[in-house]
């Protein structure tokens, strides 16, 4: 029988009603003809919860003890589902990470999967049992338990499907699937049925909160096709699989936007060898992840950098480039936290030409200055005032014909 | 350095305060020369809540997914007091049952103890730690998660306190010990300073619920000493320990008394052979305890069998009896709930005779009906009427002299 694997965010099982739910599509699935095993995150707001009550203890917990109280969250929601699915008549077995044998490095609060031992879940799948796995959480070699960071029970989802040699990886959620552009915020936005693991990569670190980017790489470096659907309706959502020829016929596929990134910019920077180095290796040593990097070519000697850095992370990013800026001799530090990034993502754009020259027309035309730019071989990513994000994501969508319109027009 | 073990129970960590509270108290004595290992409950009421959510989902699960679920109580209760001695500046390091290596028979739900792992506790302990074990909780030679029963972390406790041959004890409660009477039903009531294991066992059965019997009879059989003390004063307490010379010179130690039994009597049984076992067989089939049996001389070849059981097992108590009545041919079954069990205990009986002579006289006096009387070697259990039962044990603590100004006299 071929193996399915079935994720369950933290607001699909958030109480009892909504794990019964759970429970009924689980056994749905299991009588279908598949051998299920189901990965759920913590119960609704449990894990927020949980960090309050540290925080009530100390400021800066210990991060092994946080990573053995935030795993308690996953552990009661599949004792709970194991129960649920039993009450329906089905045989059910929850597992902790640790039981599985989920071995990770020992980087608590963000560890790294090394290494899934299959046996036990195995065994249980073929005593004919429906396996429940607690996501988000591992163990070292040491036996102490790690979790794998926010979002990471989509990784333990698709790291058990890569390793069981699953048919798919399902990943239910709150939203329908992806969307060739937020939903909310363009009402002709169409539902993807298809998307490649790059573009999702690129969408997701473009704004697109569907998948955990993490666990996105990982399915695509195992080849693991991940079902993106909804927990709360039976249709069909969206596919991330290995892109296909078909796939580049589309020059887009979406448009994504993200309002959470500040500007800084340095100021006449002497152009010699080291001088970006420094400058970044400080900025890195802040824990401060970097996104867009953009350098101009100099003039009399000197160059200004931008680059834009989550919002919340600006101040420490502008303090530490003020201090470098002074050692290497800057004019100054400038920063801008109402600025948007407005990204188009599609692998046809690796074979066609003239979609960056359209990109900026589309912009031009409904006035919108363009700040920085930055490309991949399947994206093309602007940095604009942060006020033109929807009527910019909006005239893009139009002019890539995303639409549904546009779409029943061809 | 001797290595001491502190168990703190639900109330005691109940919230955040609590538990720095009880992290300034471990870090005193790590800081007396000891090397501490601290057992501890869930926070408060949230095993109950635990227990209520999965009530929520069906009305009788599974029992190891129920242990899944209820350990996670202890794993929050480890952490948190992890970080609060980590506030304090010391380091401390938690572990789960299953971490520890506390191992157990698969009776989940009221596990017990076949082993425990020591060695990861002592490297801690070697580092410089203050080692946190989750109480209640252990892993099956499977690695199933399993809960030792309510109360089982006292059991945790004194069992690593014999493994790791602790100098003592400490069960940290919200009494201040072990009293000669219940001080709210005795206002004269003394603390005791020490009673034996074998009396504080008998104290447990008849009604005084300051420890878990099991833990009691493990601490006895390892000769474990027991110290048990207020968690919210710094008040000695009560040493639970073997019983030496000097134990024997005081003939009653305590006074108990226990109003959650009922009284089952079955009327004129045949007087046979395995007519008895046929009766209690069927009635432990049901899982009732039963604690006190009455068998009178039989008269015209039958006899009357009174017994007491949980008061809420009484209605199944009676079915099971009624049916076994008519199959052996008895007259029929009686019952009344209306009763409590007053027992004086200690080590001193042995070689004192009277007592019972007294006991009985002191009754009369008070005009209190005897309906059961049932003796060990250390103690003299009396079934009256309910209504007496406070009249009861204040009479016989003054009588047998345990009060303060007893002593004070003397």
């Amino acid at each position: 029988m071929p193996i399915i694997v079935q994720k369950f965010g933290g607001t699909s099982v958030a109480d009892a009603e909504r794990i019964q739910a759970v429970a009924r599509r689980v056994v749905e699935s299991a009588a279908g003809g598949y051998q299920v095993v189901v990965v759920v995150s913590a119960m609704g707001r449990a894990t927020d919860q949980l960090v309050q009550m540290a925080h009530q203890i100390m400021p800066a917990p210990s991060e092994r003890e946080m990573d053995m109280l935030l795993a308690t969250g996953e552990q009661v929601s599949i004792a709970l589902l194991s129960m649920a699915i039993q009450a329906l008549g089905r045989e059910a077995k929850s597992f902790t990470g640790y039981q599985v044998g989920i071995l990770t490095d020992t980087a608590y609060g963000k560890a790294r999967i090394q290494r899934i031992e299959t046996g036990k879940i195995e065994r249980a799948l073929g005593e004919g049992q429906i396996v429940v796995v607690a996501g988000f959480q591992g163990v070292t070699a040491d036996d102490d338990i790690t979790t794998l960071g926010r979002g990471g029970s989509d990784t333990t989802a698709v790291a058990l499907a890569a390793a069981l040699k699953a048919e798919v990886c399902e990943i239910y959620t709150d939203v329908d699937g992806v969307y060739t552009a937020d939903p909310n915020l363009v009402p002709d936005a169409r539902l993807l049925d298809r998307v490649s693991y790059e573009e999702m990569l690129e969408l997701a670190s473009s704004g697109t909160k569907v998948l955990q980017s993490r666990s996105v790489e990982f399915a695509a470096k195992y080849g693991v096709p991940v079902h993106v659907r909804s927990s709360f309706r039976p249709d069909p959502g969206t596919l991330v699989t290995r892109e296909d020829a078909r796939m580049e016929d589309v020059i887009v596929r979406g448009v994504a936007y993200d309002r959470n990134e500040a500007k800084v910019s340095v100021l006449s920077v002497p152009d010699r060898p080291g001088i970006a180095a420094q400058l970044f290796g400080a900025v890195a040593q802040e824990n401060i992840v970097v996104d867009m990097i953009v350098q101009n070519i100099s003039q009399d000697g000197t160059t200004d950098i931008s680059f834009t850095v989550p919002r919340t992370d600006r101040a420490k990013a502008v303090t530490v480039v003020k201090r470098q800026a002074d050692r290497i001799g800057a004019r100054g530090v400038k920063h801008d936290d109402r600025i948007a990034k407005v990204s188009i993502v599609g692998v046809g754009m690796r074979s066609h030409s003239g979609v960056a020259a359209k990109m900026f027309s589309v912009l031009a035309k409904e006035g919108v200055n363009i700040m920085m730019i930055s490309t991949s071989e399947i994206k093309l990513s602007c940095v604009i005032e942060d006020k033109y994000a929807e009527l910019a994501v909006r005239a893009l969508h139009e002019a890539f014909g995303l639409g549904k319109e546009a779409v029943i027009k061809e």
